[in-house]
């Protein structure tokens, strides 16, 4: 399969193209950057430190699209917009791994894949990350509040600036989920002091900070007299590309339209 | 909810006895011990160590079984095949906890399920053993065993015999059904010296053993740069009566027919 | 060694009772209760479900004490006080599991290790969570707050309506002294939403409810690249009284004076 | 700190190189590579990845050392006994990672620490696995083989060849030495089918592998109603670096001597 990466000089884009270069079955197509970047005219390999590709990046974008099957972007919504119309014109895999999108470019997306794109999306492309929020949906459903109470706990290094991190929230949504509830209405983001028992049917975080942890999520039924833990734990950031490039690989043989991550785990309900 | 428990003086029938007067909806109907029981005549409840119960320890099957709505029975597969044709007779829930079933029973069972029982089966009953189960099979399934090793870790206390457990290997089945292979063909159960790299597709076991833990198993899916666990903890043996109680009111609004702990969990693909 | 229980009806009195009856080198020599205690002239074993132990619960503190070895007292701070004066009297040992001291009980106790007992006083008697804190203060100063960060995680169950727990500062403390720092000024009670990057020699704290968890804590020591966690899991509470009847046999034999857990478990500095 | 790497062309001599670039107080004053290698004449620097550094890699020894304050050593006994003799004659640090030392090489060490080398010497660099081991040892001096069982369970990647690990081995080690008995008499090396109950005062290991994971060991001390566990878990490879290039920082201001990472961390019986 010919890919294109887009922003292929950037920390993702260099995962990318390493990442590719590994995949049985992915090939690299084309390495895009935006104009006016100092990476252009160089060897999209040498910049991913896996020695020459043959690639040139370029900021040429329909001649990198010219023969390639999908094209992987991890960008900013106006770019993924402007690439799924592109994608859609030529029948191709898109790839979307940026976040942050707001109404306008999310209808530009769904509008390419009515119209002819083949597109995989998801706010974290990690294969485990994804898995694991199925299984706290489903385990969430089949273990009720009466009886079970939902946790959710995370550790990132000490340079994170937020709490709790995005994924944890995700996790939290996927357990509201499977309760039927409204994760807002029914979280419990802190406790210190006398905060009473603990009200039924809430979902708790719990946020470790420390050293160099890339990402680890657990999510615990605790209930009388048993527990389940259901966790992620991540080990280095090219997880998020070679669940990306796993996507790209599954959509080739998928006709055009929208998929989540869920699609490919084979898990959506 | 009449229930009728079965081996009532024994360590688990006492249990059951204590959970069902501590479950809303539950009530205990007739509590049956075998014939020559020297507990025969006590008051169920003061052998469960919960005051008066009201209720006397009796052999007298039919007597016990006139007017009540479900049976609970962890005791020998004679018993429970001999049992199960009565609920089929007259169309109650019997909920089977009983272990080490043969052909022969196994057929009664059915028989009696096809007859007009309501039956609940499982070799584990704990509900939280049994949803890991299938999200064990369902991980297993989504990723696949060129990029994900699957192990299984397992803890008992210091008196236990055996090893592994058999929770751990009914976890490995999950796991080895999710991943179309045979368990016996793949499983490497210890390693010590030179074992040479893991070979891939294989489901590995490990063994702990100490203390006084009541039981805690694993199921690791280990891939490049991320990791799942899908994980148990046994606090106390109750867990295995709270199950099998809450397996008898589910059954209660159930058609007759042979039912496992995945359907009492809306689990059963 | 023949011990004298305190409080020997209420729920740590009767698990004390219990504990003795297991333990090899211990018996009870007599069961104290206030005056006025529905259960004066009961028997000890009886109330603690080990059977009849031949010992009347009493409010004679005299006749109790004359021909004893030791006592064990998980009571009140002013009950605890007026006992370790007896203890001096005649030369007793006196373990003390008693919470909730201010000065002038504690000096009381001062002055009976001054005057002629053997007294091992803690607020936590649980070998385990004493050996931690051992460990814990170790650690945190030999592995230093320009590479290592310290977080402390705990999980009770969800009727324990106060955070942190008592233990998780505890530990905290430890690992404070280990740095060098007054736990007050360092710690960090919660976190959500933008932190900013965690500031270095600040020790953190984690909250998780549910369930019937009975105590689990966790140090954690995260540096770049690795990380040491540090563990304690209470499986029931019998640990405080297994505990006591430790540090009373292992007092026997020590001179007059005030000793800790950490004297117990020979870890003292 | 002026420090010399050895076999700077090496994957470890590479993370030095980077490590000593990164750390506050050192710097990188020469590196050696043996005679003969296709490194020699490049910049040590451009070597590790770090940009030019200025030091080219030579394999003149006494060039190399004039100057310096210490050597930093991960290759094979025979250079590392050379190094120490030379380290002797010029009063260097000499930190030494090497491992697989028989007794003619370790006598060499002896003698050049004798005579004004100051040597420190581990068969694991990490600060973590060695503090680790310390606590292991006291932890099981303080906790009894009479209620305390110790397991030591370790997980690593999919492609290592040989279990238990080396470190599993070494913390096997200080749980025995905290026992007072010999390792080799008392392990469990491995357990499957039946097996009869825990045998007192045995240390039982149990492995895991899979994925991409550098190593994580955790020791558990597992008694009646309580748990303790001692876990270290490393994320990179560069923990070994770090680890050397302090004991060199803190090697510099001692006497010459024979000295261990047990020293360096202040933990030293």
């Amino acid at each position: 399969m010919k890919l294109v990466v887009l922003g292929a000089a950037g920390r993702m884009g260099r995962t990318l193209v390493k990442v590719v270069s590994e995949t049985e079955g992915a090939a690299l197509h084309a390495a895009l950057e935006r104009s006016g970047s100092p990476a252009l005219g160089s060897d999209a390999g040498m910049l991913a430190g896996i020695g020459e590709a043959g690639v040139t990046i370029t900021d040429d974008v329909d001649a990198a699209l010219d023969g390639a099957d999908g094209i992987v972007d991890f960008t900013v919504p106006a770019v993924s917009a402007d690439i799924a119309k592109r994608a859609a014109e030529r029948s191709l895999v898109h790839v979307i791994g940026t976040t942050g999108f707001e109404a306008e470019a999310n209808d530009a997306i769904l509008a390419a894949a009515d119209a002819g794109a083949t597109i995989v999306k998801s706010g974290n492309m990690s294969l485990g990350v994804n898995l694991l929020a199925v299984l706290v949906e489903q385990a969430a459903r089949a273990l009720g509040p009466e009886a079970f109470d939902i946790e959710v706990l995370e550790m990132h290094h000490r340079h994170k600036v937020d709490a709790p991190s995005g994924t944890a929230l995700l996790l939290g949504e996927a357990a509201a989920t499977g309760r039927g509830i409204a994760l807002a209405d029914r979280s419990v983001r802190v406790r210190d002091g006398i905060t009473g028992p603990r009200e039924q049917g809430t979902i708790g975080f719990a946020t470790l900070r420390g050293g160099s942890v890339v990402g680890e999520h657990s999510v615990i039924l605790a209930g009388e007299g048993e527990r389940i833990e259901l966790s992620h734990a991540a080990g280095d950031r090219t997880i998020f590309a070679r669940g990306a490039i796993k996507a790209a690989l599954w959509a080739k043989e998928k006709p055009a339209g929208l998929y989540s991550m869920r699609d490919v785990l084979g898990l959506a309900g």
